[in-house]
């Protein structure tokens, strides 16, 4: 039957991820791979009490469908949310989808033609890979560096797009502790990615999961706050704030660019659930966020510690081995020698009892092979650290038979 | 900014339905408009105690991002409910979705390329029509009879596909009180359509919303449980026998189909909400669906009785004027006499404090200017019996005026 199949499925992979996560269940496999908010951070009690009573009191309203731009009670207590943070919006200016990754596919639906270029991060959120590429997207990647996207090479990369006649359409960023390396991107280039989008007339995909985990530092101004055209399209979710089971998240667009946005969704699944939407409202309402959030840094500050100090005690000292140091979000970027290739190793890394994710998964230009993710949001101290001791003798051993191998050769 | 819209989304349109029902708000009209399943329908107690119970003690889980696929819990549930139905299925066998919607977003992804034919009643449910639309299907409308599609037609229509050159791709159908229609289609053409498609080599999206809301007559085995080439994919969900605010629904589908449908369930929204997963699974382990099930269809025969009982006290006598008796689901299908158009009328139904859905809205050819869809899925027996007469008002001063009309020319 597979003739039956449409192009776009014909070439769409499944998550690298997910194939080699499932390799990882066996319970002596410490996990750095998974990117699984911390359960701790799931405010349960006051969800369980709420849900009851929203059920028992307002089922007519709660189990029933709901507008396809989300429910009023919800959207009003995001913009109420967004303001201190720089983004004022008007309730219509809001769409309520079922988690990101449907902002992701919403987006790729209302914007891109097959062959319509997506500029991103290598490396970039395999998440956005996938919504993109099944839309036939042409995902031309932009190298990091410590302050985010190397805007250059951008401006190079726009310019060969140009040339090939290739329509350029929009940029994708996650500028806050980018999902996977922990990089985020500085107020300078934010700023200098708004000229080259205003000047070239790109769209730019703003994917903000983890902004509010922010444990260290100075919070930037989301590219949406200093957006004055209309040319951001910022993805909010309460994946990582209240509950990644909820399936929650948010679209903040201005007018032109928001209807097709609506309409996609209304084809893709009507509405998104009223229970969980309420629950989420009126956690906000009951309880507020911010609270929350900051019980969610301090325990994600404590692990990212945890690991970068477990790093700094068992890497081998090597110039070419490295790693970021992210101020908030769930996970780190490792950097290994030339020549090593984290795919590779990945087998012997579970006969070691220990699991991360493969660079290369995030790169849409095949490089990335001597890099990893490394996810601290789920694993306790005495985890990380047993589990970076396992990582470092492994990188121990790979060193070893590289230094072999240039040796014979 | 419009420039920047990709060509599925510059064609796209909103629901006509939607933008009508926008209308029918007044608290002094009686809309028989919204498919709405009847909020006294939703065991509202039962999933209110289990909501609870699951976020106190399972939050870890229930909170927590879960497997594409759907949770075991869910689909082995799923497997056991569909047996006694004569759909024997695996636990592979089946993808939970974000409510049916998003199985028919998914059937367009994995399987529709741009220009592809897919043959769909006419009418047939809007929601269709707008997933299949936004990955640019060709539909193909094929008339309804009192026993389901007529298949003579069907099978001239594939030939002309053939003939021009098109791909010929699937049948859509809803064979059990089709949304809008209430029309079931019958044994025979159940079994001949799996002939065709067969010979035709063309696979069969079965949607089944309402089969298990059937108040009267036999049930009918449906088309998947005929099939034994895994030719058919079947489409269930909870939104009409538990609750259509869960957003919950799965896909049955065979191994070299089901494949594609998870890679682009990945990346339309990553999994659905464990926690409304685990209320179904949790609720259908406690309670069983059957005995509740039991309560829907007689909340629903009472309200189908009240209709026809009212449509044949207050409608005009007039040879041009039939509805249809459907023995399950929440719909009722009203023919008016050619010249009557019911799009035009709309204004003044409103004015007559009563609404319904035009049936134009579900014809992919233009036509059913002269029918309508009544709900009364959400309506009371006193609501049902004065709306249906002030449309029988309606009724008759609109024939008044085409008779008048006719006279002069």
């Amino acid at each position: 039957m597979d003739h039956h199949l449409s192009q776009r499925a014909s070439t769409a992979q499944r998550s690298a991820i997910r194939e080699l996560l499932a390799l990882t269940e066996k319970p002596e496999i410490i996990s750095f791979g998974g990117g699984l908010p911390a359960p701790e951070t799931f405010p349960h009690e006051e969800l369980a009490d709420l849900a009851a009573e929203l059920i028992r009191t307002q089922y007519a309203k709660v189990l029933q469908y709901g507008a396809t731009e989300g429910s009023v009670t919800l959207r009003d207590e995001v913009v109420r949310w967004l303001a201190p943070q720089g983004v004022f919006v008007t309730r219509e200016e809001l769409l309520i989808t079922t988690a990101s990754q449907q902002g992701l596919d919403l987006l790729a639906k209302a914007f891109i033609d097959p062959g319509d270029v997506v500029f991103c991060g290598l490396p970039t959120y395999l998440g956005a890979i996938q919504a993109f590429r099944m839309f036939q997207t042409d995902l031309v990647g932009v190298p990091l560096e410590d302050d985010g996207m190397n805007l250059d090479r951008l401006e190079e990369r726009i310019a060969e797009t140009r040339k090939e006649g290739k329509r350029a359409k929009a940029v994708y960023v996650v500028p806050d502790f980018q999902n996977p390396s922990g990089i985020t991107m500085s107020r300078a280039k934010r700023e200098r990615l708004l000229d080259i989008a205003r000047r070239e007339d790109l769209l730019i995909f703003e994917d903000d999961p983890y902004g509010q985990l922010r444990f260290a530092g100075e919070p930037i101004p989301s590219i949406c706050s200093l957006d004055t055209e209309g040319r951001v399209i910022l993805l909010l979710t309460f994946s990582k704030v209240l509950a990644a089971g909820l399936r929650l998240a948010a679209i903040v667009a201005r007018a032109p660019l928001m209807d097709p946005l609506v309409v996609a969704k209304q084809a893709a699944d009507l509405c998104t659930s009223k229970l969980t939407q309420h629950l989420a409202a009126h956690y906000m309402k009951r309880c507020g966020l911010e609270q929350h959030l900051q019980t969610i840094r301090s325990v994600y500050r404590v692990k990212r510690d945890a690991m970068v100090a477990a790093l700094e005690r068992y890497m081998p000292q090597h110039e070419g081995i490295s790693w970021t140091h992210p101020d908030g979000g769930l996970f780190l970027w490792v950097r290994l020698p030339e020549g090593l290739d984290t795919g590779e190793m990945f087998h012997r890394a579970i006969e070691h009892n220990v699991a991360y994710v493969t660079g290369s998964a995030f790169y849409v230009d095949g490089g990335g092979k001597n890099t990893m993710r490394l996810s601290y949001s789920v694993v306790t101290e005495e985890q990380i650290d047993e589990g970076i001791k396992r990582l470092a003798a492994l990188v121990r051993e790979e060193l070893a038979k590289l230094g072999a191998r240039q040796a014979v050769a």
